[in-house]
């Protein structure tokens, strides 16, 4: 028995499921365009091998140790570093054995539907994995990894990928994209701008990384206008590394548009230290405001990922640092918080705004309303936790009948595991096709419309998005 | 092939789609009871032909025009009239044919189910929208907008309106009302008492307004009882417009019961624009409470619509004005905001108070608790946004547990689109009955029920809930 | 005709239904756990009969006669008790007959299916109540209810109860629970502590519990050792009386860890009745930072149920008292609120911290994200409003992409309603088979797994969770 059922995600009605099927099968063959996310640029530049099943799949996926941390299985126990360098499990494979053991946790979770996937696709597992599998598994896997057509490039065309992008921070030197660039390897990885570590004056170390800014532009950073320049000067290096957008991913949606002088003052008291609180959501707030200008001139798609509370557990952060599992959700506001930019370039056409969001409840209520009116916005897909079968469902019923399928961006993985994304790309083809079909069953769409909406969200919307 | 299906959301199933079709065609003769609405009151007075197909279908509609200005077509371009009487453009069939190359924008929301719906029943159109069918369609809508049977009164009657309110502000003379009644004509078209603009601190020229309704009624508004009185006075005027409803737009759901110094100080503060915005929300509030009060004295049943934050851009506002597809929801609370209205008067049974939200997250949270168990309480339907398929399940499966079909108001149009009216009460009709089979076929609701309960949904409720 | 539907609530597509049958056919003969609920222990120690019909299934039950006050039946008139002990009703057939005639405001609610559960199956009714009927089936319940099988513990017996967790007050002297022990008779019934009296600064009362606290225990409740060393006394009498766990019903989920000279003189002003309301949920909060720490040496599980805005009416609480059907959930933050706490213990695997919500938006943003990643937390079912069927839907398929089944805690009925136990335990079972039977359905999850966590959500994780 496969791993994986061919009919999975598709409604259960028989009718309805051969028209999902057969919306899916037209754009299952579709490239893959993977426009945010976090895989290493390093791979794709040294090509070297993937080390092991553990490192492929468990150590740096936060999804899965934090199901077997949320059960009692401590942290380093799964090889994930500590800050201090302290010990950790370093056996592959008894990493690989305690995951084994505990794959149950992931019964009915987009994780578990991930990992089938690539097992049985990728490296042709066809039993399920257990304590008892764990080391067949694992053996087999080992066995592809060291063969050359599973190396990072190899895969990246296996996967049918035709544009990914990583991301970057702004002091990022972009050496693994200059030298992609120049392998002449015909791939196409592109950076993006990340510059949080540089506008939020609450990330460790604000100050230093924007007299960093300033050294690497020759900028003279304590100045608005010269910290300014130092942006527009990075975005332009960035861009010419491939980048089409930027990416913004602040506490809240806060968004201000202040006076130069007062956008300074609030400069100087965010790199002496100085700024509250409000101070510093303020100081984001207005250079979302400043890098939506930038984007209007140089032409870069923004995109603004805000809501997550970082680094929940003072604990774990202080052991394994950040990205770890321990980012919450929260409640975000978008219609007060969003209303300065937009009445500064909301109306823009030529503007491109990618909205995310973590708090559900903001689907209907207010990004749909504001993505079905401002020229300027677009709704980016479901995000983190909600990129999943019944994440996709909620936010396409709870946007479409607002905003339309036209004011979304399609689809991103938002990945840092390389593996996962032909999976995840495969379930949001394959849930956007069922909801298109119960749509059609239900004559709210023609079905000839069907086909070419789910092209659209397939591949067209997010090449169109991004400028790709 | 038609532009509707006729079995359009139903259930896929075949059994469930059976019952669904057999209790929708139980309800489908029953005349519409549209108790809240925006129709212009002017059109059964005058009985004019409508001008033409642009301005039937697109320029006065804000669900419609907004999509293609959120796509960066111009307002201006589709007609919608500058604040400041400058160009915009006025060629009827220009306009049409922006509309319908854009026409793909609507795929999957009830603006293209209304829409088509409208084209197919009224103008029996059988081609889809789209920039080749533009010119035809036009010409055939046109066609029969000269027919004298295609004016507003032969359509009343054709769309087998029972009772159609509409709603003025408080300083309206009523004077279409007045000559609707005087001309003789049969048709049911009464007015609502709708007093933002003399209830609201921070509308426009609130002061004047104020003043206007002492003028009006020969009250002393400087004084709280002379203001109460001058209300008293419009109310029974309106009543004797056919009124049987008062409607309150707010901000938020906030009430008060204050003391009547402190609320008369209050209204001096107003009258004198000092009201912070804290104060204004007070006042407002305290207005809701004391309608309340007068709604139990003279039956007026009282609507509350919460939570819209309008004219969210700055520039829309001043080139085009109000309603212009730029109002957006906000977080809505209605526990606490609504806690000094209740402790006064909400176990009054002979009070209807009918609350709406563009929060559904306040449906299972906080609407359906305090309907099921306030006598003064009913929920009205899904509003505005949330007025479709989609919106219309979440309703149900959000409100019925908690507070069962007997606290909820019927269906509303709330439209200022004539022609949809049929159309969307289609919607509701079929939506709840599709729910309904759900319920039968799960074995939560019996099959005779079903069919009573269709009804009840369908006409009774409205009629029941309005006292028409 | 049956009154229950043999397939109610499984999915109405045929192969799901089969599928959804066979999984609740392994899991409908398990026995039931109540690991959480408001039956009185007294019903058990005396074993005394159910005096009539309308005290089984209407005076106590809010749920029920709060559905006939929000459409007008005066509270009195159902006979609940007057706080000033004033005339209400109190023949049994008045009020069952009055309640007989409002029978079909239930329609669509988890109450009717409740309610016919158990006329049919545990009284053998036939009919559907009504006015009608309303005689008859009285007469009917009463008969039996005269038989000694229908006793409390003959009934519990029959339920196939193999464990019931009350609730009590932590200044209760527990007799009827040493009665029990006592009595010989085999039933589980044990109690929970529940210290809300003695822990919160704004229960009425609360230096005089608080001083009630310290005559119990022998310690001086005045110092902030000593009121905690009262705590732990109590907890370990509990204990002895059956208890695996505790219990805090709290306005918001804030939690706080101070330092102890900062928690004793917030003690003091509490005690004086000096606390403003935010000094009160600082109290509360830090109370349950403390119980936590507790838990984790006496090993009792705690639980935390937050959010609800008890006593909404003033009037209903000065004449009728508290739980009467009057409290309201309102918004309730997770993600802040129990950051305290959680840096506290939130990583100590030993320690069960049960959530609940009545605020649904917190499932998939907050406690999902939270309880898939802190050992020490687990989310509760479906509460209050939402023990329901469309209640339960939404909480899986909120929570189980982000946490799985496996970080949640079984079901609890929560209820004072005895009869109804089977009833809700049928509901929430046949709801997680229908659930389950999408997920293989839909391929995601294997049928043989499908059966494995049915018997886990129906048993096997109520009886962990609580160690029972």
């Amino acid at each position: 028995m496969p791993l994986t059922d061919p009919d999975r995600l598709f409604p259960v009605e028989a009718r309805s499921r051969d028209l999902a099927r057969a919306l899916y099968q037209g754009v299952a063959p579709l490239p893959i365009i993977s426009p945010h996310g976090h895989c290493d640029p390093r791979w794709f530049a040294e090509n070297a091998r993937f080390p092991d099943p553990a490192q492929l799949f468990v150590v740096p996926d936060h999804y899965v140790f934090r199901m077997l941390v949320s059960q009692g299985v401590p942290m380093a126990d799964l090889g994930v570093p500590r800050v201090d360098g302290g010990p950790v499990e370093t056996d592959p494979r008894t990493i690989w054995r305690r995951f084994a053991a505990h794959f149950h946790l992931f019964r009915g979770t987009p994780s578990a539907m991930w990992l089938d996937h690539s097992f049985e696709h990728l490296f042709d597992i066809d039993t399920v994995l257990s304590a008892d599998t764990a080391d067949d598994i694992y053996d087999r896997i080992e066995a592809r990894l060291a063969q050359d057509d599973y190396r990072p490039r190899a895969l990246f065309d296996r996967f049918g990928i035709e544009a990914l992008a990583t991301t970057e921070g702004a002091l990022d030197d972009l050496r693994w994209h200059a030298a992609i660039r120049d392998s002449g390897w015909s791939g196409r990885v592109i950076t993006t701008y990340r510059p949080d570590a540089v506008v939020d004056p609450e990330f460790e170390g604000f100050a230093e990384n924007v007299a960093a800014l300033g050294a690497l532009t020759g900028e003279e950073t304590n100045s608005w206008a010269g910290y300014l320049a130092a942006h527009r000067n990075r975005r332009a290096v960035f861009k010419a590394h491939g980048a089409t957008a930027t990416d913004h991913g602040h506490p809240t949606a806060q968004t201000e548009d202040m006076p130069a002088a007062q956008a300074e003052a609030l400069l100087h008291k965010a790199l002496a230290g100085d700024c509250t609180a409000v101070e510093a959501d303020a100081f984001r707030g207005q250079m979302l405001t400043e890098m939506a200008r930038m984007s209007l001139d140089d032409g870069l798609v923004m995109q603004i990922h805000p809501g997550a509370r970082r680094n929940h557990n003072a604990d774990v952060l202080a052991r394994h640092g950040r990205d770890k599992g321990f980012d919450v959700p929260g409640r975000t506001d978008y219609v007060g918080s969003l209303k300065p930019l937009l009445d500064a370039v909301g109306m823009e056409p030529a503007l491109k705004i990618i909205l995310f969001t973590l708090d559900e409840t903001a689907y209907g209520r207010e990004l749909a309303p504001m993505a079905g009116a401002y020229p300027a916005l677009r709704l980016g897909p479901p995000w983190w936790f909600f990129d999943s079968y019944e994440g996709i469902k909620r936010f396409r019923t709870a946007t479409t009948e607002t905003c339309g399928f036209y004011n979304t961006a399609g689809f991103n993985d938002d990945t840092r595991a390389f593996c996962s994304i032909p999976a995840r790309h495969d379930v949001a083809r394959r849930s956007d096709c069922a909801y298109l079909a119960e749509l059609v069953m239900t004559g709210r769409l023609r079905e000839a419309d069907a086909h070419e909406v789910a092209h659209d969200l397939s591949y067209r919307l997010a090449k169109n998005a991004y400028n790709l």
